[in-house]
């Protein structure tokens, strides 16, 4: 189903006729010196890899990618990533040249400015124009490329038909030597080989430099014998940082191929400059001198500043209207294929529009279906998952290799694999599968996720799962999610201490504060199966926001009296009321801890003739979003009464909610489950116990004797601190 | 200044005789059979791959190790990691079976069990005998084995002289398929061919099965080839999982090699059981029925549980013995090196003692030695790294690729790298070098890093340097660290929102949050030069903990009156009191923000006659430790006052000691540094009109007006949500 990319009006344009050699070499010259204007006003700035990647980036604007500069967003259009990007001037330039509404030379000038409106940030920002992921982060842009290759690959085996492609486009990504050096770009490669993503092509601006110098000093690998091993094909280019012919024709070639490309092409740092080819023009402005010397060179002249004469803006003239054909094209293909196949283009035109079918809420189990016997929060999330995915093409479910563990195989589930290796290797599935295995490579799978629901936003709502503590490995992509605002949905189990044997690291203690504090990450930890279907619900609405949905793998006691998805949604809420009016203490219960919440308000009851309401605590996110009546009429902190937190993470984040916590502040242990939360204190007697110290104290002395002087009820913080 | 590793006492035993292949077959069967009953005893565990293993294992332990059983630490034994952690009954029970002191039998069955004594986790933990370090989040193990080859090299280079070898040891390390797809393992592997650690050998249990089935589900690259790509010496072992002479060949080459091994050993999981090389026999007991005709099918008698016969235990009898005179050997190694070279054995014996050099506090720059001009935390830094480094054989400086920018390129320094690298790249370094380029690979740096910390504890206080924004690369790493208590020391630079140009993408919001939460790690954001004296102070002290050191890009104010190097020590104290006793608010500053607090404090006092308290607070965790006294006599909270926190990070955490916050609840955005701060509202002006808002309503309506409502003086929570 893989389409048959030379079939439309693609790039490979077999008659295509460049300028001459001397033309380029002049639009280069421009371009470069441009650059070196741009960062020498405000004497800082990444100049030297955008004018070593001038070739590349007429060879790309000029005559190879299907793109439309008056309709950057079209959706059929090649996405082209900037993975390295602290050389965005040179998309930056490069979108001006071409005509790009509202890249003026006076945005250009913006770049490094304390104008707050500025379109030219020092790195790519999704939010602009003709930008399709936010890169800086370096290897994630390499990352999200593959994710943009598999949302066409997915899409275009979803929906295309013999003689009908309407989704088509390729994925262009530059590269630098940190990208192939990153973790994340690293694991990202050896899915896009697997994967055989011949839509995918990786350009490596092999400059041989990096900020420390010769990028020998850390990397003498053989890079392209690695990317054959990985499943690329591989076009090296040799002394081209010059020649727009030579790149052209590799850019082309990699369109027909039947795997992913590598071009390894060797470019020059600062090309022109004096210090061109070392470190020094990497990160830095040249220099006043060295600039004019520079235009001297070029046959430029030096006097002049930011400026592009009318023949280089003729140069690129005929893009816009070619742009707009190729967005014309794409229509009408559309158009023909709703006359074909009026079914599937009704489903089509609901994900160009970045919609969810209406009636998903439908989908998620009613309160009455949730089933009464403890069950572990990650089965009760597997029905929801189980539903959604089964039936909205808009969910793509991965795992890093725990499918037995995550409950996140649907029914019927289709794997995403190059049809390919059901021959060479005997596995199932093919490219409009919406089940990835990602193997052991959880980093890879967040940040292609990013590159899913960039595609096009909400034309996919992509899911991720595995282990809530192997999120550290994937924090750097989650952190980029948040940032571009993309919907997503990571499905986190094995959180708490209650994962048991596998011990310690297996234990995530503290992840959670990372999600708490992070800006627009929604982290929820529902305690039963109502809140679960609560936390997808959340997870849904949020259209720009990506969600972590923590699970537990133990069994839990289910409170169908007591838990609500409206309550969910609005992050905290009163759970179970005291029996008196007059009540004592306020418990809150997080996640799989709620269990201890509700059996320590027992035990205060019928042990101390004490009253406690239990509030549940899903997500401090959400809960910041009520009102402040609301907030205080759940939490009541003008009753004078104290509130205890029980959840087995730091209490650290907590003290805006708690006067004390039974909490995690050391690290776990291998033991079995229960024993494990007994043996960190997790046990009603002794909490209540404690409890009800707090409650007399607060009795005798009043409420602001808590003041400044939290409470924790565990061990101590442990620190290997050698007093000398 | 490589040590010839064939010259001394070493593993490679060219008169070694093995025992007859019928004889390793009833070991490997006996030992098979064990693991099955152990597994099925409780029902769970990870059986299949100890089973797959029992061939490596015997040419490990019995054929190829340099090791002692009777002590287990003696220091110049070979390391083993297995950083497939889940197989660690395979280590136990080798372990077991050459003599460990207290790895019983009924240790052994206490694997999965209740006891929370047992010596057998569910992965290995560095805590008890016989463990290099803790592994079993995947991958970290194999990067953690490079870090123990580095710190061998470099010792070796160090120390070592013509005739007089006291370190040569080698490092096994164990890896399954999810170890090669982890980012940080394949950040290391590169790092490991780059520096040509020939006293690394990396054994691949090849059983082709990961949990969701055939490895080839997510994986197809050609893994021999890549390896050759990467720097490796690469051997095929094919269908040998039961023959201990080849694998035992193959271990014994690899120490003989001029490049790392990668000795690929094609293994079956479970071997012997029914459903043997599938995902089925991964992380589960075989059953009952299925362990009987396992040892049915080996010739064991079924009705037999954890049975191991004399003979078992008489074929690993000579190993201690053996291991005792590798010890006698070393010990009489280092009497000779004494009287050769008594200055530096003198050295050499702290080293192995795991002490630092007593002075060091003489290198710490004295307050009077500060600059007075405004300096960014980052070159304060340097001055102090660089007087540690350049003194101190101790201290091992790495960064990933930003020398330029962090600062900790000291004095004459040295490179480490491989000698060879000098005449075929021209690179200046060898193995005694002790300044680290780890390329742009942040995670494998700091895993890295926990392999020389984890050496011989005290040996190394290695040191990392990156921008603070990318220790999200590298969180799993440093988690690590913090569990198995290793000092080292983190230097993060351009934290804050100060970063400026390189905008959201570089500004590390929230990351802080992390630390501040996670057990076992110091961060310190220290606010001057005396701050960071104190800092690193600290981090020399807490020798059983990683430290990170959060510097400023920008230029800071100093405060020689107010900032102190003990107040640090502590975490947080009062650095200006009110002019008058009777304050009516305590402004806490942190890091590069104490500026806007000292401001704030003079605005309210010039403009509204408000008198404000300024305590500044580098590390929460510190400040934890101090007594309920010291803790309440900086923060006041009796005196019914309010406290704002001023931090450009997100307030979460900061409630259990401030009212109100002026903070980061966003992501950052690129402009100058100033202007960036501007944005946001640290501006003292506004900040002061805002606290004077909150001292007025206290004067009114009391201080109990706050509680439970914490104050955000700025830009709500950032979410997408769709409200439907």
């Amino acid at each position: 189903m893989a389409p048959a990319l030379e079939l439309l009006e693609k790039p490979i344009q077999k008659d295509l006729s460049l300028e001459s050699p001397e033309k380029h070499e002049r639009v280069m010259s421009v371009f470069r010196a441009f650059i070196a204007d741009i960062c020498q006003q405000f004497g800082e700035g990444h100049a030297g890899s955008p004018m070593g990647m001038a070739a590349i980036g007429i060879a790309l604007y000029k005559y190879t990618m299907m793109y439309s500069p008056n309709n950057c967003d079209y959706f059929n259009r090649d996405r082209l990533v900037l993975s390295n990007g602290h050389a965005c001037l040179w998309q930056y330039t490069f979108m001006h040249l071409v005509g790009v509404k509202g890249m003026t030379l006076d945005q250009l000038k913006s770049y490094h400015s304390a104008n707050p409106d500025s379109l030219c940030p020092g790195h790519p920002e999704i939010e602009n124009e003709g930008v399709e992921v936010t890169t800086g982060s370096l290897g994630q842009g390499l990352a999200n490329a593959v994710g943009l290759a598999i949302a066409s690959k997915n899409l275009a085996a979803t929906y295309n038909r013999p003689g009908h492609e309407v989704v088509n486009n390729m994925t262009w990504c530059m590269v630098g030597d940190a990208c192939l050096q990153e973790d994340v770009g690293l694991e990202a490669l050896s899915l896009a080989g697997h994967w055989k993503l011949n839509n995918l092509c990786v350009i490596f601006d092999n400059n041989s430099v990096t900020c420390d110098g010769s990028a020998d000093v850390a990397n003498t690998e053989d890079i392209n014998m690695k990317m054959r091993a990985t499943g690329f094909n591989v076009v090296d280019v040799y002394n081209r940082e010059t020649d727009v012919a030579a790149v052209t024709k590799a850019l082309h070639a990699a369109c027909l191929g039947e795997k992913p490309t590598f071009l390894n092409i060797r470019t020059v740092i600062g090309y022109g400059a004096t210090k061109s080819g070392t470190a020094d023009v990497h990160g830095a402005a040249l220099g006043v001198e060295e600039v004019a010397k520079l235009k001297k060179s070029f046959g430029l002249d030096p006097s002049k500043h930011f400026d592009i004469p009318e023949d280089i803006y003729e140069f690129f003239r005929d893009i816009p209207s070619r742009g707009e054909a190729h967005k014309a094209n794409w229509r009408s293909s559309v158009a023909k294929y709703r006359m074909a196949y009026p079914i599937l283009a009704e489903e089509f035109a609901l994900r160009v529009a970045g919609k969810m079918i209406k009636d998903w809420t439908r989908l998620i189990p009613q309160k009455e279906n949730h089933p009464t016997a403890s069950t572990a929060s990650r089965k009760s999330a597997g029905v929801v998952t189980n539903a959604l995915a089964e039936n909205i093409n808009s969910f793509l479910v991965g795992t890093a290799d725990l499918t037995p563990s995550c409950n996140v195989a649907y029914k019927n589930k289709i794997d995403f694999q190059s049809p390919d290796l059901q021959t060479s290797c005997g596995l199932d599935g093919d490219y409009s599968g919406r089940y990835i295995h990602y193997g052991i490579r959880e980093h890879a799978m967040c940040a292609i996720t990013n590159g899913i629901s960039a595609f096009n936003k909400g034309t996919f709502v992509p899911m991720t799962s595995t282990y809530f503590v192997f999120h550290l490995y994937a924090a750097a992509a989650i952190r980029m999610a948040a940032l571009q605002g993309l919907q997503q949905i990571h499905i986190a189990t094995h959180d708490s201490i209650g994962v048991g044997e596998n011990g310690p690291t297996h234990q995530p203690i503290a992840v959670a504060a990372l999600w708490r504090a992070m800006p627009n990450v929604l982290y929820i930890r529902p305690c039963d199966a109502e809140e679960v279907a609560g936390a997808y619900i959340a997870a849904i609405k949020a259209t720009e926001t990506p969600t972590i949905i923590s699970l537990s793998r133990q069994s839990l006691t289910q409170y169908p009296q007591y838990s609500s998805r409206e309550g969910t949604l609005k992050g905290g809420y009163v759970f179970r009321e005291a029996d008196s009016d007059a009540f004592d203490v306020t418990v809150i219960g997080v996640g799989s801890e709620m269990v201890y919440a509700m059996q320590t308000r027992d035990e205060l009851l019928s042990k101390y003739g004490i009253h406690a309401r239990v509030v549940s605590f899903p997500s401090t996110r959400l809960f910041e979003m009520q009102s402040r009546e609301y907030k205080q009429s759940v939490l009541k902190p003008g009753a004078g009464k104290p509130a205890v937190v029980i959840e087995a993470y730091p209490s650290f984040g907590w003290e805006r909610y708690a006067d004390a916590s039974v909490s995690m502040n050391t690290f776990g242990k291998s033991l079995p489950s229960k024993e494990t939360y007994e043996h960190f204190g997790f046990e009603p007697k002794s909490i209540a116990l404690k409890v009800k110290g707090l409650v007399e104290e607060v009795r005798m002395n009043g409420i602001g004797t808590l003041r400044g002087d939290f409470r924790e009820f565990n061990a101590g913080l442990c620190i290997g601190f050698e007093h000398a």
